[in-house]
């Protein structure tokens, strides 16, 4: 990981065998667990509610540890517990502190799982989080294109095809297709939610636990829809679920790089339909005449990071047997990155988008004639005239300087287009995706309660 | 594209410039598009009853126009009309061959659209095609999983993670998730689905159409849920619609490539745990004693070639401002060949896995004692020992030779364990989805039915 | 494969199964094989004449077969060799061709080398070819940038940065930049050709091969310049070479892809410094008033497609263990793709370069004097004011109105400034590559006729 | 980035508009830039030298600039040096520094470059060391696999295609092979090294300096071998030569990840040919008959994770017009990953290597009779019979257990065969490589002295 360290590359020159092997395995996960500290803490409580709940753990015990994790997820979501790197990782964090706390308590919460679909667990709880954070976000970002675009229903801006003025659109039109697109892609996230929403606890090791275990019950206490039933599939789908997270968010990234290029040239003096807000932009260190849009760029890159952190899943996820092999712990770190990376971008054009200002002047006025000229064809071609022979009618005008098309008729009427945006549309779609993610999320919260204080049916 | 010509470099040498320039715009369009044309034959039928409902076009010439096109579909589909280079797409060869047919009629079609809505129309017909026979060949391979897995449910089989024997597994279950894997992503396809589930028709060249048509009838015609809103929209959404196709079957692709990596190592002679059948092995040309794999390792492959055209889609897709622009005439080409692997893949697998055969006695030969270790340790804590005592007690047995697991208590038989593997529930989820590709099919067949045989309505 | 099948999916449905196997393993190699007949010719005739001179085959019968070859490989050059689908690639074609003109003699070629170092052996040699040919098309179009920068070294262009104009530019400083890039791509793909220049015969199926035979001897008539030592490691290197080549293209496609993006924001009316000629540009079918730089936009296109060749490749070559596996026959496709792409692109901009046409009075006019802001700084600071003070005396001009830079003194005269482009140093390095092309070829094909008229002496 | 905080979505909500973006912009640059500190220093350095040349500077400033960036660079080497994340970069953060320390002097010596371009020096120099830092570790476990492959020249063990025993081999011929590939990669850094061997400062923000500097003094000060004679080509090559560099490790890891893969396959029981120290596995945690090859398989990860680190490359290098635009700042992260990520693996290579064990009782073992049918057959057709009739008759002998192949027959002993290794070679070949790393290091440490210690030519 790119800790900046002045000589990354001497780190292990001296450092005895065992502390360099240590090094190498460990990575960066104290690091990167820190995250995942609250979802262990409430994956590990439900599991020890799912052990009293098959008589395998006292109740009294089940009560107890619940207790203890809910105070250690509360001190990591106030970013007061630190995983000591000699710890590995949460999961050994939180083993320790359980024992601390409750001697042979915090020791018997290990029966029935393994390692790896203790980690499963917890990313699963993490991911299903964080996809409903970036959905809230979408979603925000969805609803100020489109009070942007109801805003400027009305301006004209020229349509581009091909980088050329092509025809006649609006502010409206344009910023009205960006919110559709992150409709759109609200839709996917939704879709995999799904995928994520199947408890895999009970796997083990990916063969199943030999205890008789209720699996339903534990998917319950956590709020998923389902088990996942097969213990193989369970391990199998490591990396699968990754990346389809992330190639998720890839993709809002494909629907705001449009966004974000067609800013930068808008802004560009020479054609001068938006400007910057200033704190948005950056003068230069040798010339004194600029402002850059170096926050528009920097946003654009990230859209291609976030592609990029899609390959690099991709290459990660893929080319193994099944079951769980080591390299699989690398899928964690672009994960997280990709998300915080999403974050980023999203939390930037939330505040971006109230201040972006256009200028009407120069938006009229790049809205010359020429622009109307197909639907001035098609316009005689309604009247009777072939489609080819208004075409060649108006290109014969255009040539000789006396085409005047009839403005007036231009407006677009069907749903959809200038004169009839369907914004309303959009915005509903949104709002269905907006009352899922409220709804989602008091749910889960309401399980994560009982999850904490399920000591009172352990008393 | 590759399509292997001596020279491929020498071509363009001698050629004057116009010829030079025509060869590298159509690029391998006359091929590609071969697939599109019955795609586009429709959307341009139901285009024209479109124009006729807006009163755009006589009724008589809208049903002369869907009979005609009609007919060009059925020849596309009898695999009898081919797209003369000079005709560079499917679009020219169409309006070629209705305009000679029809006269004036045939160049009335027209209007009202632009090239740019007409191909994203004609792929997204397409791609929602090739959705459900993607779906409905990947349910058709879960099945065939479920089959293997019910035959040999039983049969203990080691259960490995890091390449080591860890624990006691059966071929049900291993092959069950797969299945499990198949259906969770029958339920991606499903939610690709629904993207494409919206009629792009009416967005002309991105900014609407100076025309009152009725995008909510040519969407009910076509079989769409609904219309898509946004023109620009519409626009932005190239490449993104691709991407979500082939990424979805990628991850299809990481399902099997676990199945094709397992089944490649299971039979090699060291393990033997499966035998293939002679005919999915391959001779060597100099070693008599050998008998190949080349299937699995071509399928397994493949599998690694499907995250390529993947890559491939997110390279093309991404890098552009909104609207038109010809770079994404290129999409089409890793689409249509990500297609054809995944068919190429799901289709040799619907055949291995009837054939597929075991090694019994191998099989229970691996699942030697040292399998059994974790249960054991496990049934020491249950019966009261601490987990630890209990693992420290085994390791020693190990050590010593002194191990007897009590084999007879290892059956897991929690939800998805060996003795419980939820094989119903799993082929529950693959029904349903089979369930709605075929309701879904029936209904996009008469839907086009509707629309070739309107000319009733119009005459 | 993409062949516009208009039923790809339905091929394989009735076929029995050995039919379908072998579709499958085949692929589509009787295709993609049509580019290595002539290289496989030329590596057989090769091995025949090193099994003579190892008095492992009658020196007639080396004769006999090289001059067969050698037939054979003209047949193809002509085009007139087609690979049957029953024979699965250009190794059985040639095979069935030899033993049907010579019989016995035809059959003894096979000894000593197995069907994997034979392909590998081709593809060098077909690498190697093609690798030469894009150097050759590189440097040629390094030439044209050059010729284009002397015809309007001193013509002014402002430089942008940040999609700002930032500084005074020329065109010649903006075409010797792209010139320069190429000429650092040729000393990248002289390194790739390195790799390529070891020849791999003699590693039979990676352990080599039990005979006697002399790998110097037969890698020098090869024209190769050494042995590539490890069989183990001529396996290995499958995958890693094709990489090399095609990430060498893939950054050809970056140097290009900034010309491209360039032409085309350069020749937006709004900016209005190059003019396309009208062959290179396509007319709108709705728009009348348009012309689009679709040649333009489908280069750039192509620069990405030629990334995504080298993903691919990434997936392909890696994720398996040493020595051959049947995936790896995957890897032809994109590497011969990827030369087709990085072909029709080098040739379009050759053809478009010499036609390239700038505006010279909108160039002028939009350097203005704020674009000299920077050098006025610096021409203050120079005279001994603080730069920071200059800078701000400028910005407060700029605000006033007042600024009026003396432009005469912004010529930068060091080395690559505007003032003193230093294109001959660019030429240069250029013609050391054209020469060392030039004789590379000079050197290979002197070897190819050796091989070819070997028969002498045999005889 | 994954900095692994507690609540990451959270830190922008309440930030005051100024702060979030700056925050945005900065990015992780303060973290980054640490190991830039030193490359900048001296850059800096170099620059206030190349100031006095020209006169723009008065010596004794340059001398005092020299001697403070010397003790700056020094801290930095220490670790005592952290840009404050108000400073952004580690630009800022020198900057301050001097103007602290020297007042005017260390204002002075931004005149004549642009941030860019300082940023492309620093990283130039810093690429250049992290590629002689890859490269002599890439050599060391060159010799590593030579060492091993001599220790264990002679020892047999079956050769694998498809992973089937094929035919004889040996450690010997396994190991060098990775050495071999290794040789190539070390050529390939060489040549990248080629590409980063020239100047970049004087080319300001692209355009060059309106300043008479003297380029080649200041490339030549900094042990460069020319001048990037084109600014445009400087600004264009940022991502170009980070992915040149990056692709470079990538193919250094597809080397590796064979090793690693067989050696995971080597250790496994059922194969048994090598054995991992104790060291360099880890036991299970419910398992207590297993130890897993972890460190093998990170490593491997770490292969795949190159790759990606080369995918997300092409992502961000690509994609723009020319000309410096911000997106460009997030080519760091993944470069210094990728560069972290290869010195890790290489590392722990070099430490497993002399520890690596080999099972030469299983090994021996697993040399059948069958793995000697290709030799029998080819010794067969060498005393004469057809080779189609020995494949035949060896065929039947195998069949029938007949078959008796003569073992003494079959060590090859052509160049690189079993009996003829040619490491000697391979080892010439690295030597060759690491004398100029040796040479190279050497000249550029005298360059940097030189640079640092110019206060007395100054004074």
């Amino acid at each position: 990981m790119s800790e900046g360290k002045a000589n990354p590359q001497l780190w292990q020159k001296g450092l005895p065998l065992d502390e360099a092997i240590h090094r190498f395995t460990v990575g960066d996960d104290p690091v990167l667990d820190q995250r995942l500290l609250k979802y262990d803490a409430l994956g590990s409580a439900a599991h020890a509610l799912a052990l009293a709940h098959a008589g395998l753990l006292a109740e009294s015990d089940a009560g107890a540890l619940a207790q203890a994790l809910s105070g250690i997820a509360a001190r990591a979501g106030r970013g007061e517990l630190r995983i000591n790197p000699e710890q590995e990782d949460c999961h050994t964090c939180i083993e320790a502190l359980l024992t601390q706390q409750l001697g042979d308590a915090g020791r018997r919460i290990h029966l029935g799982r393994s390692r790896n679909d203790q980690v499963i667990l917890a990313l699963r709880l993490y991911m299903r989080d964080a996809l409903l954070d970036t959905a809230a976000r979408t979603a925000q970002l969805a609803d100020a294109f489109i009070s942007f675009a109801k805003q400027h229903a009305d301006l004209p801006l020229p349509g581009y095809t091909h980088l050329r003025r092509a025809m006649p659109s609006s502010f409206g039109l344009w910023a009205g297709g960006f919110a559709a697109g992150l409709a759109e892609e609200l839709q996917a996230l939704q879709s995999v939610y799904a995928r994520l929403d199947r408890c895999p606890l009970g796997a083990a090791a990916g063969f199943g636990a030999p205890l008789p275990l209720d699996r339903e019950y534990v998917a319950a206490l956590l709020g998923f829809a389902a088990v996942q039933t097969s213990p193989a599939d369970v391990m199998n789908s490591r990396g699968r679920h990754e990346l389809a997270l992330v190639n998720a968010l890839a993709s809002i990234g494909l629907v705001l790089e449009k966004f974000l290029w067609d800013a930068a040239l808008y802004c560009m003096p020479e054609l001068g339909y938006l400007k910057l807000p200033d704190a948005f932009t950056t003068g230069s260190s040798i010339m004194p005449q600029k402002r850059n849009p170096d926050v528009l760029e920097l946003a654009r890159g990230r859209c291609r990071e976030l592609r990029g952190h899609a390959l690099m899943l991709q290459e990660l996820a893929g080319g193994l047997p099944s079951g769980y092999h080591r390299d699989l712990q690398l899928l964690k770190q672009p994960l997280f990155m990709s998300l915080d990376t999403a974050y980023g971008l999203l939390d930037i054009l939330l505040r971006l988008m109230p201040d972006l200002q256009v200028d009407e002047k120069r938006a009229r006025a790049a809205c010359g004639d020429d622009l109307y000229a197909a639907q001035e064809a098609t316009r005689l071609a309604q009247e009777g005239m072939p489609f080819r022979d208004a075409y060649q009618q108006v290109a014969r005008q255009l040539l000789d300087g006396s085409f005047k098309p009839d403005r007036s008729a231009s407006l677009c009427t069907h749903l959809g287009g200038v004169g009839n945006l369907g914004l309303e549309r959009i915005a509903a779609d949104c709002a269905a995706l907006k009352h899922w993610i409220g709804e989602t999320r008091k749910r889960l919260q309401a399980c994560e309660s009982q999850v904490w204080n399920s000591k009172m049916s352990g008393t």
